[in-house]
């Protein structure tokens, strides 16, 4: 058994879909999330103050569409590992409620134990992290993977992960239907 | 330059002085803290479903004391070393929005990278560990300070910090004023 630190945020969320959506709805301008490939998450954006601005919106964490299939896989991972979700909430204080209710509604099945809501994640001791930021798996001592945002489409230090389908691979999952 | 992980509730935030103050104000009764050592937190008070009562009060957190020294020794301890403020908050999810306003009204120089709130305190990396309860010392793999707290004084497990003075003499500080 192992120890999984799950990041959320492009991750367990597909905050990318949000931020088009939340972008169509307050500029009028649909985006091409194939224009967002290598850049800054904060900047990728015609208006450079609009990823900001989302991520101080309230409701925005609460209403983030599931990545697909991380249901599915997190609960069989779950079955046979021990899980933790690891968020970088600190630096929006907004996010810390919203996120708990969002897992508590998608992730009912993940306990309070298993939460953790820190800034740094230099103080987190794992065996795996799954985490879409360079500078969260930098310092991490355990066996690393990247899932692919579209800021990050660039790095090269990492084992890639594309998806969900890719993590139960890694993890030699079986039986994960509809992933 | 060591890290060095605190705990909030009895260790930076007064708690046990929170609960009488609640409990006085609630029952009309002054309770002696002497008759709370060595009783679960849970169940010192005469009313057994006190503590539960209190924590779950909204503003509860937001308005506990300071634990006398704990400023002034984490502020010099935060000079020499790698502090992380690591409160076991997931379960009370009223209490993260509070304790984050706490920390910033009374600790504003702790940056939001170096707070972690969590359940399960097993995935903690660091090389010292502040706290009152057995269950996060347990399974911490650095060393371990316990510190004393009505109902941790029959625990002869762990080294024992009484207060802060105690604590700024375990790490040699010097200068520090006003503890």
């Amino acid at each position: 058994m192992a120890r999984i630190a799950i990041d959320m945020d492009n991750v367990m969320a597909d905050i990318t879909q949000h931020y088009l959506k939340y972008y169509e709805n307050e500029y009028g301008v649909s985006i091409d999330p194939a224009t967002l490939n290598g850049l800054p998450e904060g900047s990728a954006f015609p208006e450079k103050g609009a990823v900001r601005l989302f991520l101080n919106t309230p409701g925005f964490f609460r209403t983030a569409p599931v990545m697909p299939g991380s249901q599915e896989v997190i609960k069989a991972l779950a079955a046979q590992h021990e899980i933790f979700i690891v968020s970088a909430a600190m630096e929006f204080p907004l996010s810390l409620a919203e996120k708990l209710e969002w897992l508590n509604e998608h992730f009912p099945f993940i306990s309070w134990h298993n939460i953790v809501f820190c800034g740094s994640k230099t103080i987190i001791d794992a065996d795996y992290m799954i985490d879409d930021y360079d500078k969260n798996l930098r310092h991490f001592n355990g066996e690393k993977l990247l899932f692919t945002a579209p800021h990050n489409t660039n790095l090269t230090d990492y084992k890639r992960v594309n998806n969900w389908e890719e993590v139960a691979e890694v993890f030699a999952l079986k039986g994960v239907a509809n992933v």
